[in-house]
């Protein structure tokens, strides 16, 4: 299926809410796409000091106003979203992101693996790496930013089914954007990182994010890539079937051709 | 622990044994490595036509000339050596490496993954991706050229305590040295991948070989390359202890942050 997809790379003002969701919502908006991948934490930005600024901005999956804002954009659109956003559930706070779609479902993924401060703040995630309907019944994995490093994140995505993986990130270090290329071509999936740009400081916590949000194909190929500074919305046309096949030879599939009994679990 | 390690880039002569094993002893005496690494199917040359081929050349794990010419080999230089070599067991064929030390000691891997027409000449292996002590009791893993596409290979090997993985390849694909950045990356160790040059047809089964060759740092950066079409021995000295500091940040580890839970075995 002909499907338009991409990211959305900006740089999300520090615990501006609903100004950050205003401009996420605008993106949609202008992008006519099938699926759009913000960043990790994008209405609420990365770099926090104390908890009580989590608290402060963190929400209920379903419940939350970002859920309420970006439900409405999706359906007006007819775009699925994935969407980085600080949740709260009970007493504990998780770096989640969640997939809307335009029929008013929607999926929790909590980040599985945390990295550097975030361990301060936030809970590991729970959900594991499973695979959900985007817009037109398209499989749709999730996993966020420092997942990458882990080849049995986008692995696990993969034999769950998925087509796409959405990768929300706020990547501080240089290697991710060449390494999806391996998750891509070892997976034959597509994948769509949606970094966000900018320097952000809140009270000596600093951090210089990496932008070069990209789009690869199943191939492991790079379709379309921003640049390391500027806001910028990149989408592309793929056809998702491409990511079905997972024959690398007409003697080797990337599926069948796995054995099991010799890996370490 | 300081280390010379390195590759052989060459063209084996296809089914010219013991001319091949000759030019490799040559090699590894002109050296002056602690390891050397040799393409796979370094002995035999790779393009079968037929089964009759294969059972001309291959020869039994530590009793054939292989083991006996490097094993003389690696005694007199005082360096550890990986070679694939094509193995007979019983009535069975394997696409093997074996790893020969100074001390005598041999240690084998069979191809676990085997690439298009290999699977019409030999069995998959079944020795798994075990981890043997070279020269110096360094950790080594072997794999064999298409291994490198199943992240699950050098997982299994750095989680078995590889330092350095021992990659003997005979690459026709485009991908898999961009994609061994990756696999040190995410495993924190060296890589070896010793690859051959040069065209080779044997009665209409012709290959193209990638050459390449290379060496790469824990951190998944490119030390050292050959290029794609000559013969060269390229040899670096590294800190093997680098592979055993698997710390990413001060939060961040890349065995202890593992998640097994979630991860589809």
């Amino acid at each position: 299926m002909k499907y338009r997809v991409g990211f959305c790379q900006f740089q999300p003002e520090f615990l501006a809410k609903e100004k950050n969701l205003e401009k996420i919502a605008n993106m949609v908006n202008n992008a006519k796409a099938d699926l759009l991948v913000f960043p990790e934490l994008a209405t609420s930005g990365y770099s926090f000091a104390h908890i009580s600024e989590v608290a402060q901005i963190a929400e209920p999956f379903q419940k939350g106003l970002t859920s309420i804002v970006l439900k409405k954009a999706a359906w007006e659109n007819k775009c699925s979203i994935v969407v980085g956003f600080a949740e709260s559930d009970n007493d504990k706070f998780y770096n989640s992101s969640m997939l809307i779609n335009p029929d008013g479902s929607s999926y929790l993924y909590r980040k599985i693996h945390l990295f550097y401060h975030e361990k301060k703040f936030f809970s590991p995630g729970d959900t594991g790496f499973k695979v959900y309907p985007a817009k037109h019944d398209v499989k749709i994995g999730m996993m966020v930013c420092f997942d990458w490093i882990f080849p049995e994140s986008a692995r696990t995505l993969m034999l769950n089914g998925a087509q796409i993986i959405a990768h929300p990130a706020n990547l501080v270090l240089p290697w991710c954007q060449q390494a999806m290329l391996t998750r891509a071509l070892e997976n034959r999936v597509f994948t769509i990182t949606s970094n966000r740009n900018g320097y952000e400081n809140n009270q000596g916590v600093s951090n210089d994010f990496t932008g070069l949000s990209q789009i690869t194909n199943a191939k492991g190929e790079r379709l379309l890539q921003a640049n390391q500074t500027e806001e910028f919305t990149g989408i592309i046309e793929i056809e998702t079937e491409d990511a079905d096949n997972k024959s690398i030879t007409e003697f080797n599939n990337l599926i069948t051709d796995r054995r099991e009994e010799f890996y370490h679990s």
